[in-house]
């Protein structure tokens, strides 16, 4: 039996241990949008320390980074070979909606093929998967390759003091490739490799008129509604088509080829698929985009949140002082967010009425990525993923935005290969995410076989 | 010394007195639009009934509406004077945003010229001073007409059982005018007589999207975001001149008359008086009318709360399942609310687009009343406010609603007089709501003048 089938036959042998762990790490709430979760993002960091240390990974210790800890660790016994950075983050998002949660958010049910919780695929689930399939190889023989752990608790809130930790430890986290599960796979069948991840630019814009909340029958007519005022600016964000329309948007978007419309035209993500995975009414956005490439290619700008006046039962006639929306765009190449939170000034100096006063913050920021395929990691592990599937991996963007990818290209010269066993309708950031867990299963194989060719 | 001026020392002996009663009405949370506070209704309700009796009342009794009750009670010593009827609500509004409050809501604090808390203004205090004015003339001497007492608990709901109540009772309210206190005064130094009031339909817009809340980055771009679909047909319910867009809304309006135009200008409501009340940058609305105009004479469509998505701290990326407006409009002559909520729905199947699902549920509505001047009652009302303030009232329109009015004409032909100590920035529906107390001990002494010029 070869090195990478003992492991398998481990991990196989120790799947119920494996959820009941990864049940275990879900149960701690580690919110990190909200600062009231603090303590138990700590205790999340704990947890995956003490978790590093039990499968014998070394040097596992917290590291400050200004916000939520970051917890480091290595296994450092192969001088000849490369080293692998295994990226993951212990923060989720938060559970809001709560009501439409048919299960215990942070109380994990696993239902037929799946295990429902906060942060099972996004992605507490995926980094267990990675650890599950380092344990197997340690447990089974010597461990063919160098491993380092990059485990962060900011994901979810931009990665905000992931760059000024890499430009410190840059050295301490020099590696040959970073095995990053963060992404996901098109469908249980169909492995997949992403190769472009999104930028995001997240703003809160708020709108000011009257001094207080007026009566709405003694002022109504003379005063511009600030939340009336916001919908008119919102709406006018987007023409007809769903083209953005702040100034200069589109100036440094970098064009699709026709190469890459052939090849999108060739992934399994159809109109079909994406009317069926959100249960939307009918699709939207540019026409001369297919789905695959506005959701991947384009950049958007979404509505996150609106708040106004009176939101409770019934009816309150007022018209209120203010209102705010949460706007975030995804970026492609060449954006950045610093020119899109100035292009989104722009327009409203040009847009917005003098009846109303208003104020654009930048919440967070996350740069675009994209991959070179041509590596020693990307082969490997397309290979690892060939042997476990039956079939080659399919190659895409992805809609999504994971800050570390684009800051260890430029900061530390690492290639990152995303994949993951997150599938589209597992309700990522939504009431009842869940995870696949056949396709789990299938990802720790995959990685055992990784680690061997990475050799 | 006449019978008015014995009874006027009597109520100024009294108004350290009247201001302890009032902090103890106001005290009771009497907030009619949310059923968590039913029971606070009818302790409201028993307060007043057990004021009336203590003054002198007869026949005082609560009586049911299928909502929230109506205190009904009496006084008729004298077969051949005139009979009339003084209504008043004991309902209030919600006291959100709650952090704005600079004082208790519910807790009165008096400072300098005012009193503050929910209700002082609108209309505790109003009703309580009609009943002061009544106390300070049955306590010295004979009362010199009949009166009758309608006060309800829902008119913060639009009155919603008063229809049906006084169809019921039409021959028990027969009177030969309302004293409606429920109006107010263009400023402390102007008394005013309202003798139009606009009407009121009151709308939820539900916007739906996908079928439950998705990841903005994973399908951001394909999919239309309710909230922005949303503010899409907001926006587009007014033009860029402040006109409403919905089809067929203004051809049951009563053009404003040269005449209207003329006598609305030589009220002292300028842009100036607008702009400092309410402290808007700017004002806003219709350029072919004055402010006092778009206020009172014109329709309007206001947004009354907005809410969607993430609203939290923080940067939460998701594209919401869902999306909520709530929308009124203030009606004018000759428009039905039941005819502005078919031009909605009209509208909104005009222009909702097949990205989305929506539904449009009406939550109240309220008919606008234009008083005859030329009657007893409004002349004895302008004697009375002539003889305190030194100075003829004047005659406007206001742009709340007050759903009574128009039944009492419609259904028991009683003019009102909507009068009232309620002054422009006493922030009504808003936080920190005040009386101005000099105002309202005015009102008082011309309350009793009023009953006696009504002999």
């Amino acid at each position: 039996m070869s090195d990478a089938n003992k492991a398998i036959e481990y991990a196989r042998a120790n799947r119920e241990r494996f959820i009941k762990e990864l049940i275990e790490f879900v149960k701690i709430e580690s919110i990190s949008t909200n600062d009231d979760f603090k303590l138990q993002l700590v205790n999340a960091a704990e947890w995956a320390a003490a978790h590093l240390r039990k499968i014998g990974i070394e040097n596992v210790s917290l590291m400050d980074t200004g916000g939520h800890p970051i917890v480091y660790g290595d296994l450092l016994k192969k001088p000849n070979a490369p080293t692998v950075l295994i990226y993951g983050h212990y923060d989720v998002q938060p559970i809001d909606p709560i009501e439409l949660w048919e299960t215990p958010p942070f109380d994990a049910t696993v239902k037929g093929d799946y295990i429902f919780a906060r942060g099972t695929s996004d992605m507490k689930g995926q980094m267990m998967a990675t650890l599950n399939a380092v344990e197997s190889v340690m447990k089974t023989g010597d461990f063919p390759i160098n491993l380092k752990f990059l485990l962060e608790g900011e994901e979810e809130i931009g990665s905000q003091n992931m760059e000024a930790f890499l430009h410190k430890h840059a050295d301490m986290l020099k590696s040959d490739f970073c095995l990053n599960p963060d992404a996901g796979a098109i469908s249980a069948d169909e492995p997949t490799i992403t190769f472009g991840l999104r930028g995001l630019a997240y703003f809160e814009i708020h709108i000011n008129g009257p001094a207080q909340d007026l009566h709405s029958g003694l002022f109504g007519g003379a005063v511009h509604n600030p939340a009336q005022a916001l919908t008119e600016l919102i709406a006018a964000m987007h023409d007809a088509n769903g083209t953005i329309t702040l100034p200069n948007f589109y100036d440094s978007v970098r064009p699709v080829t026709d190469k890459e419309r052939e090849e999108t035209a060739k992934l399994p993500t159809t109109a079909e698929s994406y009317l069926q995975q959100t249960g939307a009414p009918a699709l939207w956005g540019e026409k001369e985009y297919t789905p695959a490439l506005r959701t991947g290619a384009r950049p958007t700008l979404e509505v996150n949140g609106l708040l106004s006046g009176w939101t409770g039962a019934g009816a309150k006639t007022v018209l209120p002082a203010k209102a705010m929306a949460k706007i975030s765009c995804r970026l492609v190449p060449d954006q950045s967010p610093a020119e899109v939170h100035r292009q989104l000034v722009k327009f409203m100096e040009m847009n917005a009425p003098k009846t109303i006063t208003w104020e654009v913050k930048a919440l967070h920021e996350s740069p675009w990525a994209i991959t070179d395929v041509n590596t020693n990691g990307i082969r490997a592990l397309a290979a690892a993923m060939e042997t476990v599937w039956g079939r080659q991996p399919l190659y895409r963007r992805e809609g999504g935005s994971i800050g570390v990818v684009a800051m260890l290209q430029n900061i530390c010269g690492v290639e990152s290969g995303l994949v993951g066993g997150s599938l589209p309708d597992d309700n990522i950031h939504s009431p009842n995410e869940r995870m696949h867990l056949p396709t789990w299963y299938k990802n720790i194989d995959a990685f055992i076989h990784f680690f061997f060719n990475m050799k």
